[in-house]
């Protein structure tokens, strides 16, 4: 990774903090329309983490630290801890604009340690953890992807989900990242994003992140993934994650499972990259997790235009839980965890 | 089955012949628009073929058919033989129209033999035979519906995928059928029905012809399946064939195969419905069938609206291959086959 090319390869940045304002990149919007939603106060930042303006597991953890920041613009207080107090509504209100990801409990969690650390400069000391968090997980998305690129033999053609790239991170990504350092170092010829329904995370964000890039992937159905491995032209599957469990199951978006499964079958490894931060020893399992369902009506447009028929039911669960055994390798900036369990779990992360 | 309610549960008809021109159901408008497009030369039968306006293995069988009857009116010949010779060229050109299904070849091939069996009479036999072919495709389903649901045991839940019921068909549908009838007898409570991209078959078609018939069933993104059926929530996973080889493996709409195997992963059953024209013992097993790959523009645009972003690649085969192995059954008019390998179709069919 030494001679990675960052400017080259890790252009697009979705969250921006402009001294008194955050700016967020609006991916609703993506890829026809290159807006950012400025958010001047924390109540505009909890919508657009509820309302997918923002969106990606560290990428919501770190768009609710800077919402920390503009709340404590609205109380007074003479020590961090008084501060805490004060900021509770907010804090709990950012902590429920989405369930399943972790990341934006973590983030939470040290934007009031730091607040309970600090005395008098308690303003000072959460604008320095939000920048650190977000300084952090760019580092952290880095040393990922050398890491999880390490595993990959050249010539592979891998399979992503869903959108783990710069626009769900500070930086770089997760899979995508992985991914990324794959590209740059030779070893990943070709790159397959699903298009991932409902939202088409893969076909609007992946697809144009990777774009900016100079990367050129092949956009796939969902549904195709598994007659794409019968092909034998995917070696790995590499995904993110929304919440890692202690015995190493793993939320993430819908539709991954099933690849798990797939790739199982196939004898495709299956990779999960994301940083330590992702990691809940919490939750024991994935049957601990809370799955979010969002409206039945994102099955009913894409782009405004009706797709389904009228008066209609739907079932939409935007994450499911992928299951320990069909993992092969769970990478975090602190190392590679093959074959995860709750024993290889605990040693790295207990 | 003696009460089945036959007007009740089965209202669509996508193909209607005038006496002079062949109607077909526009697919691609439904559900926002129910038009019917007039075909009044075997040209015109084959374009809506090609061009998805009538879609359904069983369904282009049953329109080439009928394209037939109309390539004939631009021929004079004195004897059914004289007359093949001339309508060879309409006759692959029908052919050609879409390649994975059989039944397409399977109805022309049936049409030829008609031709050859009539002397003066041939116009008026090729009239018959078509006529035959469709009636015979709508009796088969409502009796595989019966054989199908007689599998299922009260009270189950099931998956389908794609569209294949009156739609598809001559009326009342492959899978849909054994649906329709399971439903009607009280063995099926509750019907999921994945959105199918890229085409959205499911979304539009199955969800929309299941309404005419007062049964409301729940959409899901494709990539939802496994998660769905590891909640326990589905008991079925029932899907049609657009060709069946000598040992049993299936092709049918993309995202069949990745059904199977998360069935498998999951101890749901498997059940392949179909016309035995759907059956094809010439080709033994699924690494011999053409896998129709139409154009990437499919995965780029729902609705004339733009959904990807721009200047990509994409890779889509609209059929797969679901190994014999992993189908539980295979209900043809003919019969129940469990657990079908080459020894119990050759039994069945041979």
């Amino acid at each position: 990774m030494e001679a990675f090319d960052f400017d080259r390869y890790d252009r697009v940045r979705p969250i921006r903090w402009t001294g008194d304002a955050l700016e967020l990149l609006d991916q609703r919007k993506l890829p026809f329309a290159v807006d950012y939603v400025h958010c001047g106060d924390y109540a505009a930042v909890a919508d657009a983490i509820a309302n997918l303006t923002v969106r990606g597991a560290p990428a919501i953890g770190i768009a609710a630290a800077w919402g920390a920041v503009l709340a404590a613009r609205e109380v007074e207080a003479d020590t961090g801890a008084q501060a805490l107090e004060r900021l509770e509504p907010a804090f709990q209100r950012l902590n429920a604009a989405r369930p399943t990801a972790v990341n934006l409990a973590w983030a939470l969690a040290r934007m009031r340690r730091a607040l309970l650390d600090a005395g008098a400069g308690w303003r000072e000391a959460l604008l320095r953890e939000a920048e650190t968090i977000a300084t952090e997980d760019l580092a952290a998305n880095r040393r990922m992807g050398a890491l999880g690129a390490s595993m990959i033999e050249p010539g592979s053609r891998v399979l992503t989900h869903c959108n783990t790239g710069s626009l769900a991170t500070a930086g770089f990504g997760t899979a995508l990242g992985v991914i990324r350092a794959g590209v740059a170092q030779g070893r990943i010829d070709k790159v397959f994003a699903g298009e991932t329904r409902p939202w088409l995370q893969g076909a609007r964000l992946t697809v144009w992140e990777l774009q900016q890039d100079g990367i050129l992937p092949t956009l796939i159905a969902d549904a195709a993934a598994a007659h794409l491995m019968r092909t034998g032209e995917v070696q790995w599957v590499i995904v993110g994650a929304d919440r890692i469990c202690a015995n190493g199951d793993t939320a993430n978006k819908i539709g991954t499972y099933q690849l798990a499964i797939a790739a199982r079958h196939h004898g495709v490894k299956f990779m999960v990259a994301a940083p330590s931060s992702t990691v809940d020893l919490e939750t024991p399992s994935g049957d601990a997790i809370h799955i979010e369902e969002r409206e039945p009506t994102e099955l009913f447009h894409i782009g405004g235009v009706r797709t389904a028929a009228e008066e209609i039911e739907a079932w939409n669960p935007v994450f499911d839980v992928t299951p320990h055994e069909l993992i092969d390798v769970i990478v975090t900036e602190r190392g590679i965890i093959e074959r995860p369990d709750e024993a290889a779990m605990r040693a790295a992360f207990g």
